[in-house]
């Protein structure tokens, strides 16, 4: 373990690049966690961590032991530089340096014979992005498939609305046309959620393999989904206005698998 | 209608105020929408116009008649002007100043014999309410009541976010004691977001009047609704992180009641 007293210090330094240059996390292939459940989540996701700054006014050195088990990579950090590291300027005492990972279609490990997987393309806002991981993670998702992402995976706001669960899903990152390969592949089914030709999402079998597929709000899947599409599904809506947020659509159609299975 | 020309006409520089002040729309009794689908629900929902401002470089006068029926509250503004009071940077070429509704409870309009209700206590972040709002009119639901609301209902946040649906929703605002009260009243049973003792959502009967209730993401909901609640509920989770964000799981209870009253 090193102790690090100064700002001068070559770590602190960088850590404070890759706090506000997205370049840098990109160039050195890392992003930065913050505080204490999101770094379990991340030792739970088998992430491999670079390096950890924790500062002991905060948080005892046994508790940051129990998290990450290598003290190779620890550093004590001062309070006064502690503070200048904390980018949420939280208090919880712990920052971590982790190495990104791939998401590369061909590691997903689909255990499962009638896996039930949420496909999302070009998503956009990190808000909505975090908000479906973690749907995907409360309903017990094997895979989260994004086509076309047009973001950093590891970007702070979609751990934060994560809440982590970035960490933990197995997510498989590739374009539209990759994407649908590897479900045609895998037997898996496409329910595409378009408004042509669309059957009541109730009245669909999901207790087989399922791919659950959604678009942007504002212009749906794009043609490729169009064609490959086993069966469009469509939540009939009764009000004003005629479209929903990404995330609660996509969480109905989830449980509402979960709750076919269940039976 | 009245043509203005002059950034020192005392309605622009009211304008301006009610912008940039809750506390001058508070005091006016007021709110400010901008855009022409937001203004469309805006009339559906049977709000009162004080004043209209357009700018016919951006929007043609007969549009906004159409939209608008009296023409005394229309004001022209020339476009350096419009760019000044255009909140959003929009060039939509029309902003509204409306009447607020007090969202009484005893206003509400129950016509179903089963009404479908959703409960949101205390809800904080405008992006969180405006989804609410959103599902509420996409499922059909009879009435929005908000306990304890913490913000103005009227924020422009919560009106983006609900991409209007905050006008077209009937919407009830009161304590929890008031809320639970007019539920009772009503023979309305109150089925809560409760992980003790609770039932999962999926075997729990809907079919008949239903208010759902939900509390906040980090405290639940508060003692007065465990002890008025008729039945707790919980969607099973099986991730790794035990919460869900509101507005899905809000939607996921129902969408679950829309398709138990469609069988």
């Amino acid at each position: 373990m090193k102790e690090i007293t100064s700002f001068q210090n070559p770590s602190i330094k960088n850590l404070v690049l890759l706090q506000s240059k997205s370049k840098a996390r990109r160039d050195q292939n890392v992003f930065l966690v913050e505080g204490q459940q999101e770094i379990e989540l991340c030792v739970s996701g088998g992430f491999e961590f670079v390096e950890v700054y924790f500062c002991p006014d905060y948080i005892p050195l046994e508790q940051v032991e129990a998290l990450v088990q290598s003290t190779e990579i620890l550093n004590l950090v001062h309070q006064k530089i502690y503070r200048k590291i904390a980018y949420r300027g939280s208090t919880e005492g712990l920052v971590a340096v982790v190495k990104t990972k791939a998401n590369k279609l061909q590691d997903l490990v689909l255990e499962s014979k009638a896996p039930l997987i949420l496909v999302a393309e070009a998503p956009e806002k990190p808000g909505n992005i975090g908000a479906l991981l973690r749907t995907a993670d409360a309903c017990g998702a094997d895979a989260v498939l994004i086509a076309d992402l047009k973001t950093d995976l590891y970007h702070p706001n979609i751990i934060r609305s994560s809440v982590g669960t970035v960490f933990t899903n197995q997510i498989g990152l590739g374009t539209s046309e990759e994407i649908i390969q590897f479900l045609d592949s895998h037997n898996i089914p496409m329910f595409c959620a378009i408004l042509q030709e669309a059957k009541d999402y109730t009245l669909v079998d999901y207790t087989g393999a399922t791919a659950l597929v959604m678009g942007t709000e504002s212009t749906g899947l794009t043609e490729i989904w169009r064609e490959a599409s086993h069966q469009n599904i469509i939540i009939p809506m009764q009000g004003e206005v005629d479209s929903m947020n990404v995330s609660v659509a996509s969480g109905i159609l989830l449980f509402e698998a979960v709750r076919q299975r269940k039976q």
